[in-house]
């Protein structure tokens, strides 16, 4: 029944290929495509009134990434306008997964993963995971894709 | 025997941690990870007296890449110095994959792999993928991982 | 009277300081502020109907910054929303300098000025200069302070 | 007399242009020329000992860009060395001037200069400059232009 058809909300956002974004080979270098998926997961926790960085009474939250991994299917140009989609495909006890798709006029041209843990971070030594805030989870959980 | 061992040759190379590689969590940024993975692989290949963009008589030979990927394990900081070893796992018929190891003081940071098709870049279109000339083949067969 | 009162018309636009542009320090880094000048220009550009790398019959003439500059007064922090105003303070026979403002809740943070040469590129060597066609002048007037 | 030849030592380090160095044009971005003008400066001090971000008792010195400017005379392109000259141009009370020259093959490609604050970063607000230790002051100096 349709009652029980997958729902999958994604977040959409956009990013121009800068000039700073291409190199020699006369495409966007394949970095700020990573540098981009990050910036369509910040955009993703700003619609939601969270940011990827917040200051709280014990010091600092954050979340440093274990995993990125992208393909790259075609090449961006300078100045073209692609859209980003991000998807929650595992929100986690201490992690979230998010699924990015690149597309530019209907076509994909790249997708990829990043894999962010919830962590406290120290002035010295190593961030520390923590189980994500109840408060965190409940605005994550409308992208995650079932 | 143990003679028939199989030999793993790692290329070896090194960056420093630079200040506009890292980001406000204090520790080196996810993206530059990745920059520093193309660059040893770039590495490498000046070593053999190659490069990843050759000019012959037909235009332009070059590797875009198809996937990236990155397990972080650790966090690199401001000014230390991290050793990148490349090996090649898989030398196939048009394309490499690069294995990446970041190492500091003898303890693993970070592990990637990248893969790059041979191909000849057109100044407009999308480039187009070529069997990997022997030339280059041979050049690289050292670092391949047996 | 006021037939001869200056007018300056500014091209105004927007960036956000991504994590990415930040440094350790926690702020934004200040190579950040120059990507973002020349960003602006190329919106200014491309609010006229120009591109700052253009396909002609003869190849492609380009823009190749000869001189850049900026007075940092007050850092930019993460996720911040930052106006840059550009307006153009000389438009010569070959070359066109930009001068950039940026501003966070009316408050300047940075200015600078971007000088850019009209040149042809050349595969090989050195790019050329050649005057600005008028084609082109006449589009970027509307911003020459006067 | 000789005795009162003026003395010049530069500090001389050395870059490569990197792929991610490059843009759409073919030759380095030009805000990689100031991200270089940093590295050489942190050279710099890293050969004195010193630390562009040094922690103490009571927090973390800095010193935060006021102003940066550079002349570009000639493209730099993919895998080229660059060698980067760094004298002071002045040492102040709270700043110092640094001027920078890109050398390649003997040919200038560039000169600039950047003046640095010394500051006590604070977690919140502005950096609040100071007047620099005298114990950072004396390993500057032999690389102030007399």
């Amino acid at each position: 029944m349709w009652a029980s058809e997958p729902v999958t909300t994604a977040f959409v956002t956009t990013r121009r290929v800068e000039f700073s974004d291409t190199d020699a080979a006369g495409i966007m270098h394949f970095a700020a495509f990573f540098r981009m998926m990050e910036q369509a997961e910040h955009d993703l926790l700003r619609s939601v009134g969270l940011s990827v960085v917040q200051h709280d009474a014990e010091g600092t939250l954050s979340w440093p990434r274990v995993n990125a991994k992208c393909d790259f299917e075609s090449a961006a140009r300078f100045e073209e306008l692609l859209t980003i989609e991000v998807r929650i495909v595992r929100l986690g006890e201490k992690s979230v997964t998010y699924a990015h798709r690149f597309i530019r006029d209907g076509q994909t041209l790249a997708s990829g993963e990043i894999t962010a843990v919830c962590c406290r971070l120290q002035a010295h030594g190593e961030p520390k995971s923590l189980p994500i805030p109840a408060a965190i989870a409940v605005k994550l959980r409308p992208y995650v894709t079932s």
